[in-house]
């Protein structure tokens, strides 16, 4: 099972503008390559902060739509908002979280946000790859990419222009 | 006068590797991009804090090299080390320090960091372009870009492969 790391950051690294909840900032063009990209995977894995952001929006697109994990420390919290196979709400660790995906037969899966979930996979050494979209923005200051410290080597695989301004760098984590 | 703001970062936004100062973590490839673009400017302004990490450095490079203009707080404290024309030292606001250089004769100044010394001519709205080596590392800590919160809206000109990992992004900051 392959699992990327999907996000869009300002070109000074803030996946959030300021104190600002969401991706309000993003372009036109980040938000339709983010809907073609998801088509691509089976299942989807996000912090609890991004589902409670993004909560009416993920649950308006049932039936459709691949198996949503969404990493929190309380999953009895969300009981009542849980479909399983649909939604489904976990504290387990990284690994096991990704060995139960495998085990149920995903193959791609995304890794949604926000920094905390993309330092709990990154730290447990299970993100394959990063797809980065860099909006023409310098916020200095807002949500980081990453929680905590890291040291990280990446390879870099692709460079794309989404539209004139916005930039879609895609990496292979090293290992 | 144009003003060229010229950085490596990492691909989430830091120009230093947590708390290592100057910028080790940057690619040969970088290395030989930086040396390459100042020889096309008169003049390089940076904070006293880069002063003091490259001190040595920037030193052995008389009698060769253009005017370097260092911004602090105190120049007094750094007269034994000043020479009018080659290296001087210079509290003086964004916008007097712009209108200077100009009255020299100065056509194109790099600016070299840290972060505040970023900021100060962002805010001052002095900066013309933004050139950024985005280097293939993830650090989730260290110097940022910017020091304060900014809002800033940029066109991106030039997307160039430094080697087979590093970018070079080229930005002209938005009016």
């Amino acid at each position: 099972m392959r699992i990327v790391l999907i996000a869009a950051q300002s070109l000074d690294g803030f996946i959030t503008r300021h104190d600002e909840p969401g991706t309000a900032f993003t372009s036109p063009e980040d938000k339709a390559h983010f809907r073609a990209a998801l088509a691509g995977f089976d299942a989807c894995l996000f912090g609890s902060g991004t589902y409670r952001v993004s909560r009416v929006f993920i649950r308006a697109q049932f039936p459709d739509h691949p198996l949503r994990v969404v990493l929190t420390r309380s999953p009895e919290r969300f009981a009542a908002d849980a479909v399983p196979g649909k939604l489904e709400f976990t504290s387990a660790a990284p690994a096991a979280i990704a060995d139960d995906l495998r085990s149920r037969g995903i193959q791609q899966c995304a890794l949604l946000g926000g920094s905390h979930a993309h330092s709990l996979f990154l730290d447990a050494g299970l993100v394959d790859e990063i797809w980065l979209t860099i909006e023409p923005l310098l916020f200095g200051g807002g949500t980081p990419l990453l929680a905590r410290h890291a040291n990280l080597r990446l390879e870099l695989q692709s460079v794309e222009r989404l539209g004139a301004h916005p930039l879609l760098l895609k990496y292979r984590v090293s290992r």
